[in-house]
C-alpha cells in the first residue's frame, strides 16, 4: 500500500491522480489532500478517499470528518506519507516541495516552476537526501523512461518533443492575429488555459527543457526540441552510438501520472488507452522555427544563463498569458514582453531560495508595467 | 580488450562486424575468424588482423604466418576468447554455438536458424552456463534495448517492425508474376540474397518471431508484426500500462552489432549514421496480410506447433528460395511448398540436436521433390 498526499487534488494533474489511484484501491491510500481555492471539489474529494490530512488554502465549507486541517508542508512532512504528489502549478510548490524532501518523501513531480526557478536548490537538496524526484510530464516520464537502465555518460541528446500547437504552421503575420479562444483549443492534449497558451508560444517546451536540464543533469547544448504534431512520441533519447529511443503512448496524461506513482514498477491498467498500429496514422517530425516562436528561444536563453532569469521569466510568463487571455496584448506581445524582461532583470547568480522569490516579485511588477503599456498602444 | 571469434567473417554480417573492430583498434582484438568458401577474403582478413586461430570450411590458398588452424569448435572454446560472434547462416551454426555456450563464452548471435531450429536446446544450455545471448539482428537488438531496465513480467506485447519488402503493395496477382530479380530489391536493407527474398515473402519475418519468442521468453500470442516501411523503428515493447517503448535509427547493422559487443556499454562511434529529424520523414505503420503474405503465417504456426516443426520448415524455405531464384518456381511457389512441408512433416516433440538435424535434411530433400513437381507443372 502507497500512501499518498497530493498537493493541488482539485486542479487537472490532481483529479487525474485521483483517477489513477481509484483504479487500484488495494494498492494505494489516500493521506492528504491539498486544494487552493476549489472547497467544493475538494469536498467531495474529502467524502470519497477519506484523508487524514487536509488543507485548503482558500476559504469555504468542508464536511465535517475525523481529518486534520493543516498546511501543504505539515501534510508532505508527516510520517505517514510515502509520497507526494506535487500537482500545484506556480511558485508555491516550492515550499511544500522542499518540506516533502527535506522530510525523505519521494515526490512525483508534476510542478513546473519548482524545477525552473529552483533547479540548482531542488536537485541539490534531493540528492542529499537521497529521495527520488519523479516527472508526471509526459516528457519527461518519456526520458526517464528511455533512460531507465542506460547509463548517463552514454546520453549523446534528449529530444523534447512538442506536439506545436495550435499556431505551428501560422506566419508570423497571421500569429499576430490570433486570439485567445484560438490559442486555448490544443490539438492533442486536455489542459489548464497556462500550459495551453504555453504550448501555442513554445514556452512551455522552452520550461521543460530547463527542467529535463535539471532532472537528467544534461547540458543545455544536448538538449533539443523537436515538432511532432501527434503526440505519440513523447520524447526520445540519443545514445552515444546513434541509438535512439523513444517512448509512445496514447496522449493521456494518467499513463506518466501512474508510472510515477508506480515505479519502478509498471501496473496493468484496463483504462489506460492502448495503440493501435492499424490506426495510427503517420508520425512526422519538424524542426521549430525559433523566429515564429521565440518564446522557445528565450526560455532556453533564460535557463542557460542561470541565476535567477529562469524565475523571472517563467513569472514574466504568468503575467503576460494573464494579459493576453484578457485581451490586454496580443499573442506576440507574450515573446515581446518576455524579451523586455530578459533583458531588464538583475540576475544573482548561485541564488538563494530568497533571491528567487524576490526575482518573482520583480518579474511580475515589471511585466505588469511593460504589458500595460502594450496594452495602451495597442488600444489607443 | 574485448577478444573475439568471429564465425562467418566473409559474409555480410561478418564483413560489417570487423568493420565495427576496425573502429576501436585498442578495444577489440580478433583472435579468430572462420569463413566458409570465401578464402581470398579470409586470406586478406588474416593479414590485416592477424589471428591466433583461422578456420576455413573450403579449399583455397591462405597466407602463411603463426595461426593455426582449427575447427570452429575449438575455435570457439579456446580460453583466449570472450565472445563468438555466430555470423554464419543456415543450420551449420548450431554445433559452434552450443560448442561456445558450453565453454561459457557469452555470443552475439547473428544466426537465426539457431534459435529457429534449436531455442528450447540453445536457451536451455545457455541459461545452465550462465552466458549471455545478444541479439544481432536488428529487430531483436531493439528488443533488447527496449526491454533493458524493464521486468520482464509487465510486458504486455513485443511489436516487430517489418519494411514488407518490395512487395507490400503488390495485389496477390501481380505478386504471382514477380521476379527474382525484383525480389532481390530490398527498399531498405542490404542483405544477403537468402534473407532479401526472405523479407520479400514476409518469411524472414515469422522466423524472428520465433527468435523473439525463445531470446525473450514471451508466448506467440504476445508477439506482433507490424509493417513499418521506412526501416527506423526497429522493433517496439509495450507495457501492461500502455506505455510503449521504441529503439530508432538510420538502418545500419553496424549499430546492432556494435551493441552486441559493447553491451551493456555504448561506444561512441562517428561512423554511424544519426537521424536527423529536419531530414527524417513521416513514419507510417500497417498490419501485415496474412493473406498475400502466408508465408509469415506459416513460419508464425510452425513456430506455435514447436518440435522439429521449424526446423522443417526453415530449411524448406532455403530451397524454396534457391528454386525461386534459379526461376524453377514463382514467388507463390514458395510459399505453397511451405504449406506442403508443414502438412507432410512427421515433427518430433522435445526433439533432440539429431532429431532437429533429421528434419531439417528430411525438409531439405522433401522440398527439392516438391519444388520440381511445381517446376514441371510451371514448365510443361
Amino acid at each position: 500500500m502507497k500512501r499518498l498526499a497530493i498537493l493541488g487534488s482539485t486542479g487537472s494533474i490532481g483529479r487525474q491522480t485521483l483517477e489513477v489511484v481509484r483504479s487500484f484501491p488495494d494498492r494505494f491510500k489516500i493521506i492528504g489532500l491539498a486544494a487552493g481555492r476549489n472547497s467544493a471539489l475538494l469536498a467531495k474529494q474529502i467524502n470519497e478517499f477519506g484523508p487524514e490530512l487536509v488543507s485548503l488554502a482558500g476559504t469555504g465549507k468542508l464536511p465535517s470528518g475525523s481529518y486534520r486541517l493543516v498546511s501543504p508542508e505539515e501534510m508532505v512532512a508527516d510520517p505517514k506519507i510515502d509520497m507526494a504528489v506535487i500537482a500545484t502549478s506556480g511558485i508555491a510548490g516550492l515550499a511544500p516541495t522542499l518540506a516533502a524532501i527535506a522530510s525523505g518523501k519521494n515526490l512525483a513531480l508534476a510542478n513546473k516552476e519548482v524545477l525552473v526557478t529552483a533547479g540548482q536548490i531542488v536537485t541539490a537538496e534531493a540528492e542529499r537526501s537521497g529521495i527520488a524526484m519523479l516527472p508526471v510530464d509526459s516528457e519527461h516520464s518519456a526520458l526517464w523512461q528511455c533512460l531507465w537502465g542506460e547509463h548517463g555518460s552514454e546520453v549523446a541528446r534528449l529530444v523534447l518533443t512538442a506536439s506545436g500547437g495550435p499556431f505551428r504552421q501560422h506566419s508570423v503575420s497571421s500569429l499576430a492575429r490570433v486570439t485567445a479562444a484560438e490559442a486555448l483549443q490544443h490539438p492533442t492534449w486536455q489542459m489548464g488555459k497556462k500550459v495551453t497558451v504555453d504550448s501555442a508560444t513554445l514556452f512551455n517546451k522552452g520550461l521543460e527543457v530547463i527542467e529535463a536540464h535539471w532532472l537528467f543533469n544534461i547540458p543545455y547544448e544536448r538538449i533539443e526540441v523537436v515538432l511532432h504534431p501527434q503526440s505519440i512520441i513523447h520524447s526520445l533519447v540519443e545514445f552515444c552510438d546513434g541509438s535512439v529511443k523513444a517512448q509512445l503512448s496514447i496522449p493521456d496524461m494518467r499513463l506518466p501520472i501512474q508510472y510515477a506513482l508506480t515505479y519502478p514498477e509498471r501496473w496493468q491498467n484496463p483504462q489506460l488507452p492502448r495503440i493501435d498500429w492499424k490506426k495510427l496514422g503517420p508520425l512526422t517530425f519538424e524542426t521549430p522555427e525559433l523566429g515564429r516562436f521565440p518564446c522557445l528561444r528565450l526560455a532556453i536563453e533564460a535557463g542557460r544563463r542561470g541565476g535567477t532569469y529562469p524565475a523571472a521569466l517563467s513569472a514574466a510568463d504568468e503575467i503576460a498569458v494573464e494579459l493576453f487571455i484578457s485581451g490586454r496584448i496580443g499573442f506576440l506581445g507574450i515573446a515581446w514582453l518576455l524579451e523586455r524582461i530578459l533583458q531588464e532583470h538583475p540576475s544573482v547568480s548561485q541564488p538563494s531560495l530568497d533571491d528567487i522569490l524576490a526575482a518573482d516579485r520583480w518579474a511580475r511588477k515589471r511585466a505588469l508595467e511593460i504589458g500595460e503599456d502594450q496594452a495602451k498602444l495597442r488600444t489607443g
